[in-house]
């Protein structure tokens, strides 16, 4: 299996379907639309909804069961990034090299369209779950995990404590409970979603579950490191912009070579977690190894 | 059946179970639950879990089952008005005759304090949804209109639309369009909700729908009226706050006269949508009744 094949139909199978749930319904004001299509087509990696697909296909789901919960998650990941990005929070006017959504469409429309995302993203999901042939209850765990991992107690939750955090020691347990939340809680929702929707057992989901966590937080870790050392052509940030705002990170609650070597046991955890798992669990497994080893390349 | 009363008991009921919801769950960080508690328990009339409550009761269904449902609109219109009242949007400082949320936490926080409330909602219906006994379907069609209602063709489409007619033209067309949409079809969820979860017949829903339709804009049109002729002490709010800022309402595009005229059409559309219906539909009769006659008194 070649990665790089697999994410690039991945993110084209994505980008179709994200197209379509938009436009089977009633339009929008076509500002609105617009803003809402601007950040949700901006070069995102599509992580999320690749997660939740390899998912369910580590436990023999079909990705078209998958795909529109897949999509809501991408379409919750992306309203995070615009709120993010606003004057009142980051104040960030490039995100993926592009100006930010409050830059080009300004700062009421870019509340509007992130709300517009998020609300979407849960009307696109219970669509779905009301099709014919759907395990409703299923479906219903996986709205339920979504909400849970993008809402006070998740990435909501995650970010307020990043905002406070700048003023704050940022000890490894803050950074922990930050991280966990603000990234980790909707990357590991991702996983439990196609867990859910694809029909894992009880024993399949506990074991998804645990690489969820351990990829949710090596991602962080990994991004943290690349605000360090990766160039604005890797990340489409500005490079040092972490501290800059002075924010909880890794790197500076444990020094860089103790976060490389977290980042590396996280992805031997997520690797341990798959180890009953057939070759269909092949793709999370590649994932894993992709995002820690785009910060932290392989020693061999 | 004393309206007073009910109402009264009703918001006691809601209050009570918001508190409940808000608690069986992971604490968010002591900060963000402080401001979201603030917008949602600062005094609002509790209409949209009431309507959706009454909605039930008229098809024959205690209002526990339908409770959760109710109280996830009440969080959706409280994290609107959060999100209205930003500077980047109306930029109010007065909303019930309190600071509104920037003014006490910060815009940040007020930007995060609605998200959370936004996708808390979700999580408490999908939460009721997977309880034993709940018919799952009718609680994911619930889901669903909440979702379109308040989404990009609904209440978020009507609040960009209410933007953008700031520079335009005040025509019955462009009013009516943002009205239904704003604040309209939220309402119309909330009766739609009801009847859902209370297990309406489609004969039952269409009826319940189109008194849904009627209040939904009633509600508004009064609202344009009260903004005008009602004291600070009435709304809670500044008084020809819409005017100031230039707002499409209807006593600009029709008249006051006019407008209070089409305010009664619309009640009498609404009973009449009820006629069917047994002495159980009274709640929503003097719902119709009290939203209007606020701004209209009776001629009689």
């Amino acid at each position: 299996m070649k990665l790089e094949q697999y994410l690039e139909r991945r993110c084209a199978l994505i980008d179709r379907t994200l197209q379509q749930l938009l436009a089977d319904h009633e339009a929008p004001p076509k500002n609105l639309g617009k803003a809402m299509h601007y950040s949700l087509f901006s070069g995102g990696k599509r992580i999320r909804p690749i997660l939740a697909l390899a998912s369910g296909e580590a436990v023999g789901a079909r990705p078209q069961r998958i795909l529109p919960f897949a999509c809501a998650l991408e379409m919750i990941h992306s309203y995070s990034l615009v709120h993010d990005d606003l004057p009142a929070m980051d104040d960030d006017d490039l995100r993926r090299g592009k100006p930010t959504n409050h830059v080009v469409f300004g700062e009421a429309m870019a509340i509007l369209a992130g709300d517009g995302l998020l609300t979407e993203a849960f009307r696109i999901m219970a669509q779905a779950a009301l099709k014919r042939g759907q395990d409703r209850t299923a479906a219903l765990q996986a709205i339920w995990e979504v909400a849970a991992g993008a809402g006070m107690a998740g990435m909501v939750g995650g970010q307020v404590a990043d905002i406070e955090a700048e003023h704050q020691k940022p000890t490894r347990k803050r950074v922990e409970y930050i991280h966990t939340r603000k990234t980790g809680a909707l990357l590991r929702a991702s996983v439990r979603v196609g867990a859910r929707v694809g029909g894992a057992s009880a024993k399949q989901y506990a074991r998804l579950d645990r690489y969820g966590t351990a990829v949710g937080l090596a991602f962080q870790v990994t991004d943290d490191i690349l605000d360090i050392e990766g160039g604005t052509a890797k990340t489409g940030k500005r490079v040092g912009r972490d501290a800059e705002l002075n924010k909880a990170t890794y790197p500076v609650a444990l020094g860089m070579k103790k976060t490389k070597r977290y980042a590396r046991e996280l992805l031997d955890e997520a690797l341990t977690a798959l180890q009953a798992f057939s070759p269909k669990a092949e793709p999370l497994r590649q994932l894993a190894r992709f995002v820690v080893e785009r910060a932290v390349p392989s020693e061999t």
